[in-house]
């Protein structure tokens, strides 16, 4: 069978008008590029059921003419201008049922309220319609229920909610696997590798360049530029083909190479009984908002100061007011004395500080903005210090920082465990 | 002239892998939305030059119905898969020419790097040139040009950079002033106010429906959920208009109501000489992250304690234990005891402390997951102490938290300024 043609479709009013950003087509354009899909078109459209009439109507046309897969979210909502099953109906000519699983849900739902099925208003059973002779998607987040409706030879339109949880879940235990019984394909193999601090052009001319006869046939691959580091992906039905990559890769970049930094760091800490604390001062916060995202780190992240001034890094962390003095706040010796600081107030195994120049002002010629010194201090007693100068603007460099002492503390981590 | 029919146009692969997030559409229909255009269509596309021309001939033919305005980001840089300019002279049946100024510009950018026009490879000197016979639009932050092609009566093909520094200053300087002439239109006003910790669905049926018929005549209104304040937004030819409205808003949420309070905070503090310092438990630094977002924030912003452990609490911040093991951690009481002990530390004018349950563990029936006390000492030496339960999962729970801790820096400011 041909591959099918793509297109995920995004609906909603508040997208188009610029005050929410759609992450779901994205989202889903990257788990169906890992399943070994591409997309080949987004479309975003208003509540404007003609708009949407319109679209899919073209889409149903092409049809006619290759397997076309259509992917849609939002619409099945309550509120009235939620136009989806009305629009798909209106497509296909067919009427509508209420299926009775979702009903009862539903049902269920409201009399843990304390109210009864009479109490529903009409739109919000509507949610629980989708139109006959479809594939229905149980919804295990949410109410509204989706539906897979054929739209000619090997094409299919998908309708799921809006609302990302209630996607995801849909689309990873509902629809993945009608996908893969719809179109049977070789299983693809995909591998993921960080490089810390490396421009996406270098590491294309130094990397793929260089090796793209010898190891990249029958071998895709993609790379993403993120704060500090980029993602170096590859995908191929050969699974020794991509392992002669990584390998090529690890030697090449040794010294800058991970895989994901922060659940391994989250992982580590939490399986090994680490503890950890910080010290920032540009970074006002992020690298412990960071250390923080993941549910379970009160195991490992016992705290922090907050030493944005100089003051600060006397009174919270004992800096020597003369070594700021003589060095600047922004030098290796602070960064040493701050992990020190850490150290002595919290008796955390690792320690983490971070000094720098966010900008955009404050910098000068023998430090420009983005000079930042990050010192660890590790379980051993030991104390290290790394400056760099980061690119970008205030947020950009506060990223960077954040982002690779994590990479710091990965690092040290990933020895410990060797 | 009838309003344009907009579509927004991204080109990239990276986008349609969903390896990176298209922001510039929607950043540009915001900007169109407060000019008073409503965008019809976000369509994304990867870099293939066939499926951009089909899409553009598409809406070529579409311009001999209507007038047609398309905004096309992406496909200008130097690369081997830009295709914009291929794409574009294909569709017209044009010429390329080379703009003098742009290649006068890249020449002395060249030449301040210590070499000569004819380094400069051929792909690179491809981003000054633009289709004979369009208005160009300068880059005064990159190299390739923009430019506006005609393609029906009153209709348009605006092709720009990718980048979001080049599109934004592109589009702001040069597009704008050039779509006001093109199409001509009565002046839109625009109010936005903020209320907070208030659903969507109830401003709707309290505010909107009650004052539908006597208020929103000739006003267009529009709501969008951010993390822990609602934005309401209102617009009209008629400035009276969005007046009585703002005024019956102020007065049915004058509790809950403000302006941008992430930069009145900055202003304020900035120019009333305020210093603040914060300390965090379940935030993790989020909230220090947050006032040192902005450049200048080290005029005001001292420095913090990330007091994420019971022990760190009583060390740093010299909570009584037997209080903690009293009332808990996440208690009015420790609250209190927090912005006390970061007060005597840092001598701040404003002190804010955070201590909640951010999920998704650790939760009670007494103190559900969410349930967050905010503790605020003003510079007059009173403490105020407020409780939430804020919604949503663990990241949502941190933004809500910060964000209203802010909040109630900017009551608190407001107050004094009165």
């Amino acid at each position: 069978m041909e591959a099918p043609f793509i297109v995920i479709i995004a609906s909603g009013s508040e997208i188009t008008a610029g005050r929410s950003l759609d992450t779901n087509s994205g989202w889903m354009a990257n788990e169906l590029f890992e399943l070994g899909w591409k997309v080949k078109k987004f479309i975003t459209l208003p509540d404007d059921p003609d708009l949407i009439l319109l679209e899919l109507q073209t889409l149903k046309r092409l049809a006619e003419t290759r397997p076309v897969l259509v992917l849609m979210t939002g619409g099945l909502g309550p509120t009235e201008d939620d136009y989806t099953l009305e629009t798909v109906l209106k497509l296909s000519g067919k009427k509508s049922y209420s299926v009775e699983k979702a009903k009862i849900r539903l049902t269920r739902i409201y009399e843990s309220r304390g109210k009864q099925y009479s109490d529903i208003l009409p739109t919000v059973i509507r949610q629980t319609h989708v139109p006959e002779d479809t594939k229905t998607l149980d919804n295990s987040v949410g109410i509204a229920v989706g539906f897979v409706e054929p739209i000619g030879v090997d094409s299919y339109l998908v309708c799921m909610p809006g609302v990302p949880s209630e996607m995801k879940e849909m689309f990873t235990r509902r629809l993945v696997p009608e996908l893969k019984r719809i179109y049977p394909r070789e299983n693809l193999v995909q591998k993921t590798k960080w490089l810390w601090n490396i421009g996406e052009s270098l590491y294309q001319k130094d990397f793929v360049e260089t090796h793209r006869d010898r190891l990249f046939q029958d071998v895709e691959w993609g790379v993403t530029a993120n704060r500090g580091y980029i993602k170096c992906i590859f995908q191929s039905t050969d699974s020794k083909k991509l392992e002669a990559i990584i390998s090529e890769l690890e030697t090449q970049y040794s010294k800058i190479i991970s895989d994901d930094v922060f659940s391994f760091v989250h992982e580590e800490l939490l399986s090994k009984n680490l503890t950890i604390a910080v010290g920032e001062s540009c970074t006002g916060g992020l690298l412990g908002k960071k250390l923080t995202d993941s549910p379970g780190s009160s195991s490992y992240f016992i705290g922090g100061f907050l030493t944005y001034s100089n003051e600060m890094k006397e009174a919270l962390l004992s800096v020597p007011g003369e070594m700021i003095e003589s060095f600047g706040a922004v030098s290796k010796e602070v960064a040493s004395a701050m992990v020190e600081g850490i150290y002595q107030k919290t008796n955390a195994r690792y320690c983490i500080s971070i000094t720098g120049i966010a900008g955009p002002g404050g910098g000068s010629d023998e430090k420009p903005v983005g000079t930042v010194w990050i010192g660890l201090k590790t379980p051993d007693g030991s104390i290290e210090t790394h400056s760099y100068i980061f690119p970008g603007n205030r947020e950009s460099i506060r990223e960077n920082a954040s982002n690779t002492a994590l990479f710091l503390l990965y690092q040290s981590l990933k020895q410990r465990k060797i």
